[in-house]
C-alpha cells in the first residue's frame, strides 16, 4: 500500500505542534510527512513584542526546526508558499517543485490587518516576524542615537505611538516601560523628553478583560510613563507620525516610530487559494476540516471557530492553535489508519488569560474565574510559557528558551 | 595677591591632561582652574573607530571628567564655547556667564573636513564624537536589520563604504572586518553579501608608512573581505551612495551606509575667535603659546607645529597632544609662579605608531625604526593605550578602561 503524503503548510504554533504530534503518533511506514516553512526556524508570536521592545534577544524567540523534528520522521522543506490548488491537491511553492498531498495541513499563521487605514503599511511597523521585530528594536535605537546628533532637537525621534491596547499592544507597552529607561542611559538621554502614546479606537483598553483587570494594567502602565488616548482613531499614519481623532477634534502626533498592533488576520494566500474565508479565516468543521475538502485540515491563526456559548468566534490565540494541534494530529491519524468514524470535533478547553506587563508584572484570569496580578500572574504568566516549551520540545527546550527567572 | 584664572577649552587629550597635570603642579592658591567641556566626559578620539563598528561600547571609550579631576582643585563647567574674544581674554559659553582669563589653554579639538566634496556633510556620517559614532554603530544595524524585510532585496543596505585609507580609515576597516560576521549571524545575513569598500583618493594607502607595511595591512584586510579602492576620487556623496572617479572613469557605488574618514582640521572656533589659522590649526610658538597672545596656549588638534627635519607639519596625533600638555602645564606653571625665563620649548618624542587591524593584529613602527606586526603589535598598541591610561588616571583608570584582553 502507498503511504499517504501528508504536507503541512507553516511550523507556526499550529503547524509544528501538528508536526511533533505525527512524529510522536504514526510509525514512519505510516505516512510521507512534509513540514513546508520560509524559515528554518519555528519562532513563538507571543513573545515576539519583546523581541520588538529588545528586552528579548529574538534567538531567545526562535527555534531551529530541527531541534524539534526528527529528519527520519518528517521532511523539513524550507520554502514559501505562494498558494494552494485544492482541487489538484498541489501545493505551488516559491522555489521548489510543486508538492502533492493526500492530506493537507493549513497552518500559515497571521498576517497584520491594517483595515484602509491610509499609511499604516508604509509607515508603521507591525509585530509579526523575527525580521519584524529586530528591525522595530534597531529602528528605535537608531532614533535614539540620532538625538543628540542634531543640533535643534527634534522630539519626535524620543516618541513611539504604539496602535492599539489590545493585548498585543498592552503586552508590547509593558516591555517598552522597561527598555525606556535602559535606552535613555545608553545614549544620554533624559528620560522626561521620551513619550511612548498609546491610542486606541474602541471605548477601552483590553476588551474582554474585566474593568478590574484593565484598570490594573492601564495605572500600572501610566506609572511608568505611557500615555493612553483611548476612544481615539488612528485617521492616517505619515512619514512624521499620526493623525488622529477623537470627538471629531483631530490631532497630529509626531513619532519617529509608529507600531502597528491593533489588528490581524489570518494569511492571505488562503482566500486566494480559493478557500471561503473572513479576513483570511475558514469557518472550520468541528473536526477542523475544510468544508468541502475532507483531506484539508485548517489550524491556528487561519481557522475560524464559534464559541458557541456566547455565539462569537474564540481569539486565535496560541493556546487555541496547541489545542488544535492535538486534535488535528488524532484526526489526521484516524483518516491514515482508514478510521473515519473516530473523527473527534475539536473542543477549546481555555485554562486563563494571562496578560504580561513587562519582565515582573502581568494580570490575568486563569482557572476559570480566578483573578491573578502582579509577580503572581508573572509567574503565572512564565509557567504557561515554558509549558508549552515543555510539550514541544521537552525538558531540554525549556532550559535552552525557557522563561527562567522567575523573580 | 589674586590668583590668576587659568581657563582650559577642551577636555580632549590636551586639554584634559594639561588640567591633570596643572592640578598635581600647582598648589590650590597659586591659581584657579577652570575646565570647560561641551560633555561631561573625556572621550579618546583614537578609539572612536571601534565604537563606530560596534567592536567597543562607547562607555569603555569615555570616562567621567570627574573620575579624573578634583574637583577641590579644578573646577569643571559643562558648557560649550561658542567663542573666544583674545583682546579681552574672555570666553563666550553657550548656556553660561562668559568666563574671564588671565591664561587660556585652547584644546578645542578636531572637526572633520570635507573639502568641499558634495553631499558628504548631509549624507555621509564621521568619526568624531560618542554622539556620532554609537550612531554609525546603530545605522549599520538598521540597514542590516531592514534588509530581511524587503521582498526585493536592496544590496546597498549591506555595503559600507569607508572614504579614506588613512589611519583612521584603516582601523574602522579592522573593526568592520571583524563585526561584519557578527551582524550577518544576528540578522541571518549570508557574508558574501556585504562589501565594505574602501576609497582613497591618493596614490597609496597609509601615507608616511613604508611599503611593507602598507602591503601587509592592505593584504590581511583583502583577506578579510575589504575591497580597496586606491587612487580613487569621491566625487559626490548621495543618499544612494557616492559616486567615484578613476583615471577619468566614473562610477556609483550604491550603499546605504558612507563613513568619511579622510579629513580632519582643527575646530573652526579658532579662526572664528581671530586666531590665524590654516584649517584651524595656529602655527604656534615652541612654547605652544599664540603668536601675539603671550597668555594663550594651544594644543592638540588646533596647534600646528612643523618638524624640522622634514619641513611639514607634525600629525595631529594623540601622541603629541598629550606630550604638548606636559609642556603646556610647566610653562603655565612657570609663568604663573613669575618665572617666564623658564618657559621651555616643545620637543615631540615620536616613540612610534602602531595602526590596528582588528582586536588581534596591527603593524607598525615603534622606537625608531622598528616594524612590528601581527599579534607583537596588537600588544604594543593595547601598551599604548594602557599606558596613556595610567598617565591620565593611574592604575584604577587602566581596570576600569583598559584594553587588557591581550590575546
Amino acid at each position: 500500500m502507498k503511504r499517504p503524503n501528508v504536507v503541512i503548510l507553516g511550523a507556526g504554533y499550529g503547524g509544528i505542534m501538528t508536526a511533533v504530534n505525527l512524529q510522536k503518533t504514526l510509525g514512519v511506514n505510516e505516512a510521507n510527512i512534509t513540514l513546508v516553512n520560509k524559515h528554518n526556524y519555528h519562532y513563538q508570536s507571543t513573545w515576539l513584542h519583546e523581541g520588538a521592545a529588545g528586552t528579548l534577544h529574538h534567538d531567545k524567540i526562535r527555534i531551529p526546526i530541527n531541534d524539534v523534528i526528527q529528519p527520519s520522521k518528517v521532511n523539513f522543506i524550507k520554502d514559501t508558499v505562494v498558494e494552494i490548488k485544492p482541487q489538484e491537491k498541489t501545493v505551488i511553492l516559491e522555489k521548489g517543485e510543486p508538492l502533492s498531498y493526500d492530506y493537507l495541513v493549513i497552518g500559515l499563521g497571521f498576517e497584520s490587518e491594517t483595515f484602509g487605514i491610509k499609511g499604516l503599511k508604509e509607515y508603521a511597523y507591525s509585530i509579526t516576524s523575527i525580521n519584524s521585530v529586530r528591525l522595530i528594536r534597531e529602528h528605535i535605537e537608531v532614533c535614539f542615537a540620532q538625538y543628540n546628533n542634531e543640533v535643534e532637537k527634534r522630539e519626535e525621534l524620543l516618541t513611539i505611538v504604539v496602535g492599539g491596547a489590545g493585548f498585543t499592544g498592552i503586552e508590547f507597552l509593558g516591555e517598552l516601560a522597561n527598555r525606556i529607561p535602559e535606552l535613555c542611559d545608553e545614549y544620554d538621554i533624559d528620560r522626561k523628553k521620551v513619550r511612548v502614546v498609546c491610542v486606541e479606537a474602541a471605548p477601552t483598553a483590553l476588551p474582554g478583560f474585566n474593568q478590574a483587570l484593565v484598570e490594573y494594567a492601564m495605572n500600572h502602565l501610566e506609572q511608568r510613563g505611557v500615555e493612553f488616548k483611548i476612544g481615539t482613531a488612528i485617521k492616517e499614519c505619515t512619514p512624521d507620525g499620526i493623525i488622529v481623532s477623537k470627538d471629531e477634534v483631530v490631532e497630529e502626533i509626531k513619532a519617529a516610530t509608529v507600531v502597528w498592533a491593533a489588528g490581524v488576520r489570518g494569511n492571505s494566500i488562503v482566500e486566494k487559494s480559493g478557500f471561503e474565508a473572513m479576513r483570511g479565516r475558514v469557518k472550520v468543521q468541528p473536526d477542523l476540516r475544510a468544508p468541502g475538502y475532507d483531506e484539508v485540515f485548517i489550524v491556528g491563526d487561519c481557522a475560524l471557530l464559534i464559541n458557541e456559548e456566547i455565539n462569537r468566534p474564540y481569539p486565535p490565540t496560541a493556546q487555541i492553535a496547541i489545542q488544535m494541534a492535538d486534535t488535528c494530529a488524532a484526526n489526521l491519524a484516524a483518516l491514515i489508519r482508514g478510521k473515519e468514524g473516530e473523527l473527534k470535533a475539536f473542543v477549546p478547553d481555555i485554562k486563563g488569560t494571562v496578560c504580561s506587563l513587562g519582565h515582573d508584572d502581568a494580570m490575568g484570569v486563569v482557572f476559570g474565574n480566578h483573578q491573578l496580578y502582579g509577580t503572581q500572574a508573572s509567574i503565572m504568566k512564565k509557567m504557561i510559557d515554558n509549558r508549552y516549551l515543555w510539550k514541544l520540545g521537552g525538558l531540554s527546550l525549556v532550559l535552552k528558551k525557557g522563561k527562567l527567572n522567575f523573580f
